[in-house]
């Protein structure tokens, strides 16, 4: 069978991840990034030997002069591939959308957009089947990813009443600092509930969820503290049994170290996972906390990676190329090495050794 | 009648404040101040015109070699005076309480140290007059302070069933980040819940309160918000009013321009507040929302400042020499300012003009 064709339109924080992610699955074929840079931004790209495409003619001039050797432009793009990933910031991701549509081409949009743009909102594990052989959809965003992940796995096992959490946001990411800086203040969103309860209703409309969120000084990523009235009194054990019924939830602990998500950063780090991407929501298993029938826990969401392995999977929905969630998330899992779990109490662990990894990646790209 | 004789043993960042909240209070006088610093952190005192005491014979040594002219040690200091509040270090802490039990000199001790060691624990507004002629309390910590005055004050209203918050902790002082930095990361306390709620449940024994609290990476002070289950369904309005019960409540709007702390600081240097002290815990009235029987708000908490007060408070608590809450409250709030309120509801109102703060200023000091 062909390879799916994904174009990614936008080369920024999640943009170059995702493109990244789509050259290392099995059945997709990165046809080509567009982008408006013409730096160093681009250049990495080029040297990754990704095909680029300038957004219109004179981006495609100016990137030609500065010495990056273009194929077309987003136009000439969108005639060879079956999918694009839409990672441009908000403004062009709406005109974006118009030239899809006139198109006919199947987009993903990502959580900075309106559901409405898309008429789906996606999170693999919730809603796959949902998205098989639609036009669109879009990938909730980050916050709202973790909370479909961990609320809908308590739900799923009947455990969830309602659930009520405080979003540690990061300031800005680290590629943009230089710009926006780490401010030296604490930034609450203006509104209470916070846009990421509702969010996650588009995926759970079910979901009893308020959400608070304030903006931090730090670049390393998300950290939310939730509250949750359980329908009944149960054991910290059967909080772990539901979240792991998602393979995308991930465990660690304050007393192997993690004290700070400095660390946990630094872990995927020497894990040599790509970009240091943390795909799971990595919750801290030791400071869960289960009293009667409220449940408290923390952990990290990594804004710039979790994101990733959901927009994988929704390729493979819009397209209809694999017809269950469970097929498509096991793919993606394997090609990203996803499934963090320090408890060892998962069969697969995501732990392997340099030479495992090797062999690993020489079965992927075989 | 003789005013009150204060000492405070330890001058960094709650010493230097609260020996200038005793300067200018109409019925204390500052006896003097005892440390083992001998730089600025000390001379600043000395051009004060605050008498130095050494902490022993070494360091009145120490400090009149550095140019520090002391009145004498810990020892001699502690032969002057009514009551000493000790805003030292825990460790040195303890061994203090030791001297001033043998010398039977009340004593008032900060939110670091242990319920146990000082057998009382005080918010003013909640249970000064239990600690009317005691020999000791302790004031609680910064956190501690907010939780009792916000929640005390919906429970004296009926309104309060269970409450439910994250505390988001500064990483360090200002005075101390040249040494621990401002980190780029985020750290969990690690334990749930954290210790704040039970230390809140020292002054009121009734609170069902549950915290989560965790290290962020800025300076200016703590962020909380707050998930609070009411015992009816309630009116913002009733909800407001029910804090208006409190002096040391404020309340200001994100839509004033209060989007971050350091606006809500800068507005305390524009106030001419000593140190920009911000002594109230300060509500964002315009974010604070309520659905049904549920409450949620965040506010800021002055790590620095917001104890100053309740230590003053507690000085005349101790001593006996005014008998009631309110009227030490009245005379505190009066010399130090405080009445944050930017909704115009209240009778009295913080704002002075320059003409109006110096003549009020010039009232107490007549």
């Amino acid at each position: 069978m062909n390879k799916i064709r994904v174009a990614v339109n936008g080369y920024g924080v999640i943009g170059r991840r995702v493109a990244d992610a789509i050259a290392v699955q099995p059945d997709m074929e990165l046809t080509g990034i567009c982008d408006v840079a013409t730096d160093w931004r681009i250049k990495s790209a080029l040297m990754k030997g990704y095909n680029i495409y300038g957004y219109d003619e004179e981006t495609s001039n100016n990137m030609n002069e500065a010495g990056i050797r273009t194929e077309g432009n987003l136009h000439d793009l969108l005639g060879k591939i079956d999918v694009v990933i839409d990672c441009s910031p908000k403004k062009i991701g709406a005109k974006n959308i118009e030239i899809y549509k006139e198109k006919k081409i199947r987009y993903i949009l990502q959580g900075g957009e309106k559901h409405e743009s898309a008429g789906h909102s996606f999170v693999a594990e919730e809603n796959y089947e949902s998205a098989l052989n639609k036009l669109s959809t879009r990938v909730v965003s980050c916050n709202t990813t973790s909370i479909v992940r961990t609320l809908g796995a308590l739900q799923r096992k009947g455990l969830l009443k309602k659930a009520r959490g405080t979003l540690l946001r990061r300031a800005t990411d680290p590629m943009e600092s230089h710009r926006k800086g780490i401010m030296n203040t604490v930034v609450p969103e203006k509104d209470i509930p916070s846009h990421q309860g509702p969010d996650a209703q588009k995926v759970i409309p079910s979901l009893d969820v308020v959400t608070m969120a304030v903006q931090i000084p730090e670049t390393i990523g998300h950290v939310h503290f939730w509250n949750v009235e359980l329908t009944k009194e149960t054991t910290k054990e059967e909080i772990l049994d539901a979240f792991r019924t998602s393979s995308r939830i991930g465990f660690l602990k304050m007393g192997d170290g993690f004290n700070g998500i400095n660390t946990i950063r630094e872990f995927m780090s020497d894990m040599e996972r790509s970009r240091a991407n943390l795909y799971e929501v990595a919750v801290w298993e030791d400071l869960m906390t289960v009293q009667g029938n409220e449940l408290f826990y923390a952990y990290m969401v990594d804004n710039q990676a979790i994101v990733i392995p959901e927009t994988i999977d929704a390729i493979r929905a819009l397209t209809g190329r694999v017809k269950t969630a469970k097929e498509s998330i096991a793919m993606t899992n394997r090609s990203l090495e996803i499934g963090l779990d320090l408890s060892g109490e998962r069969e697969e662990n995501f732990y392997m050794t340099r030479q495992g990894k090797a062999q690993n990646l020489s079965q992927l790209r075989s």
